[in-house]
């Protein structure tokens, strides 16, 4: 293969590589030193769980917290559990609480334990209000740090007050109007901070486009389309009853969104998005084996139909030889269908009010390719084979399978995330056991009757 | 099926829906009057193109050009067509000047011009600027509204300079320090003016964790990452000769983010992530049949191989029920292989760089796996066949194919993504097509050998 020029990245890699190898620390931790900690958590994604135990004890307990709050699940538990409960509760103090309620259900009891006496009243009780909502929904996502003011004062004051704080939350793009009790008012973009005259009160200003608070309810990928569509950098979620409960910002839902698109593509072959590339070979063997044991059946299922036309196939072995075509193109058509409209779930597109109307449209499309495909498999059948009989029954079989197919893959997706089965995981398996199955008993059922 | 409560989103649809089938645009109207631009490029997206024809001219044109920046390349493609170059012209001249670079590619040239017309000669050379660059670098992707002071002014002259200006470009989370020649010398975040003392001067504020520039010409993936990593909400774009040229805000890098992966879900099954969903049946069948056209040849590439045996397969048609198993345990193998290093490539986990690492895990996985399965396999079949060799020959061929699946799943991405080809695109399909090849000659050339 050529030489490629390497990226920054694959360059420090490379180096930070060859020194573990070298068993250099010194030089390890020089290149690493300058890094910022998303790029020392995607140099330790990308090594070995041997390397990544001699590298980890030599980073900063600061730069620690960081970085496990960035890596991988799987990767984040290998960390932790090679760190002692002092150096857990050292990284892990500093933490934004949003962040800190993502590791705290991955640490040992003990950390736990130790943990909480370090955070003072507040903070606990900010953690507590986070871990009571489900991790994948607006409160779970949510952080407990953003700034409130009252309607009734003024930007002066407003001003006064932040200078005073000295600091503000990062990703501060809004502070939230709240009344006396908590209620939630509405927001006030910090560039109109800036920009207006000193004598408006809040009141007057209160930002209408970026003030529909989130309830705490939500489910996280609500919140991702909510993000989405109104471009937003924050958000306002509160509780039951309109009180102000948290902030979700962009960068927590820039996760939500990358790991659901993860989770879409890993779990159509029964992978987690959470999966550690360079996980230990018994861990990666355990996880993958499931899904090929699922495969197993499912083809069991469809030569168990195969062998039901034993008798067939020994009169006519063209038919053995033949079979696979109608089988896989049904499988091809079918998951195509089936992706469009599971994507189309995922992102708001498809739902129950217009899945009629798709599955109508994707049955003819299936119907044109059909008819195209099954006259071109015939010519090339009869061209193999020189026997008319059989190219007219592949033919048939093909436009029946792509018809099923399509009906199949358009209504399996809403069907299962009805039944709360994840279609992304379950989806692809399920269709093709259809579309083998129906590919080959249509096949070698024609085939029985007329040969 | 039971009913299930539906969303909000999904009575909107729904309502919609009912009106539009009623001929009623004034209810239709009436639905989406109230709507954010973002959930009404949602709606459209879920109509049919008939109903978007309808609905579309009775959106206004402030609100058409906000739509139109947010809806897939094929529904604005509709939507364009569809509208009279005046219109076009008012829908888009209050846009952005990035997402206008992103639209004018789409335009009729009748409407560019008109377009270009109405633009003051700042406005017209900065979408020169943006088109300049690729559209998927950091230049296509930037905007060039911005703010930037000069660093020997203080924290009360900027105040007071923010303070003329009315009004921030959306997404202003930082501005911008340069000299007098407008060579990038940092960046100061707007918390931080809120939050010191007045008569600080910049230099002594320039924030170093987010001043760091991207070259335009990097590539959006990278940015994509480069904000993962940090968290950013904007960055500074420089040119060649470190010169400020524009600014990267992160809803256009959520939308990189988006698509990025809504393409490596699609393109596995030769599909593009513009797809609209409710695309004229002629057209999508078009594209559709494209792929089964690539799956057909590689479909009799496979069915080649089991053709040349022939006499083996008449001698014993249990060979022929069983041959589908093989190949499929080496699909699935292969492609979890596949899409766990294609991803890695993606999110820069895995490259030339510790992907030797990576193969040799790969294989001691599918070794282990092959041997656990293939005892499976050879009980099953000895089951249900009573034949000891033919258990013997099946399992031998699964361990084979397994480790096939797994070398070529680990290294294929690599080589497609040397040779420029996308391996989201190419990768699943070169690669059943190896696993079954390799399935049917091994499982059926060793039955030859031996029967």
């Amino acid at each position: 293969m050529a030489e490629v020029e390497l990226t920054t990245f694959e360059v420090s890699l490379k180096n930070l590589m060859i020194a573990l190898e070298a068993s250099n620390l010194d030089e390890a931790k020089a290149q690493i030193k300058e890094l910022h900690p998303g790029e020392i958590s995607r140099l330790l994604e990308a090594l070995q769980p041997k390397d990544r135990s001699i590298l980890w004890p030599s980073i900063g307990s600061s730069i620690q917290g960081e970085v496990l709050k960035e890596v991988s699940e799987d990767v984040q538990s290998q960390l932790i559990s090679e760190m002692s409960v002092d150096t857990l509760v050292k990284a892990t103090e500093k933490l934004d609480t949003d962040d800190l309620a993502d590791i705290v259900p991955n640490l040992p009891e003990s950390a736990v334990h130790s943990l909480l006496l370090t955070l003072d009243f507040k903070h606990r009780e900010h953690l507590d209000k986070i871990l009571s909502y489900p991790e994948n929904s607006a409160g779970g996502l949510m952080n407990t740090d953003f700034i409130t003011v009252r309607p009734d004062v003024t930007i002066r004051a407003v001003t006064r007050y932040l200078r005073l704080l000295k600091e503000m939350p990062v990703d501060t793009d809004q502070v939230f109007v709240v009344d006396r009790n908590y209620n939630y008012l509405g927001s006030l973009l910090i560039t109109t901070i800036l920009t207006e005259e000193p004598e408006q009160t809040i009141l007057s200003l209160i930002n209408s486009d970026h003030s529909k608070p989130i309830s705490a309810e939500t489910d996280e990928s609500e919140v991702a389309l909510l993000f989405e569509e109104r471009n937003l950098i924050s958000a306002p979620v509160i509780d039951e009853n309109n009180q102000l409960v948290g902030r979700i910002t962009i960068d927590d839902v820039v996760d939500v969104i990358r790991d659901q698109a993860e989770h879409s593509v890993m779990s159509m072959v029964g992978l987690d998005e959470d999966e550690d590339v360079f996980a230990p070979i018994f861990l990666s063997s355990r996880r993958r084996s499931i899904w090929l044991g699922v495969n197993l059946v499912t083809a069991f299922i469809a030569v168990y139909f195969i062998g039901l036309f034993e008798a067939t196939l020994q009169q006519k072995i063209a038919l053995a030889i033949l079979m696979p075509v109608v089988a896989s193109m049904g499988g091809i058509a079918g998951t195509q269908t089936l992706i469009i409209v599971t994507r189309g779930i995922a992102t708001g597109r498809v739902s129950a009010a217009n899945i009629r109307v798709l599955i109508n449209k994707e049955v003819a499309v299936s119907v044109l390719n059909g008819i195209i495909w099954s006259i071109v498999i015939a010519l090339i059948t009869y061209y193999w084979f020189s026997d008319l009989l059989l190219s007219f029954i592949i033919a048939v079989a093909i436009i029946v399978n792509l018809v099923v197919a399509a009906f199949s893959g358009a209504f399996l997706p809403l069907l299962l995330t009805r039944l709360k089965i994840d279609p992304a995981l379950a989806g692809g398996v399920i269709l093709t056991t259809i579309t083998d199955v129906i590919g080959f008993v249509a096949f070698l059922g024609l085939a029985a009757l007329f040969i």
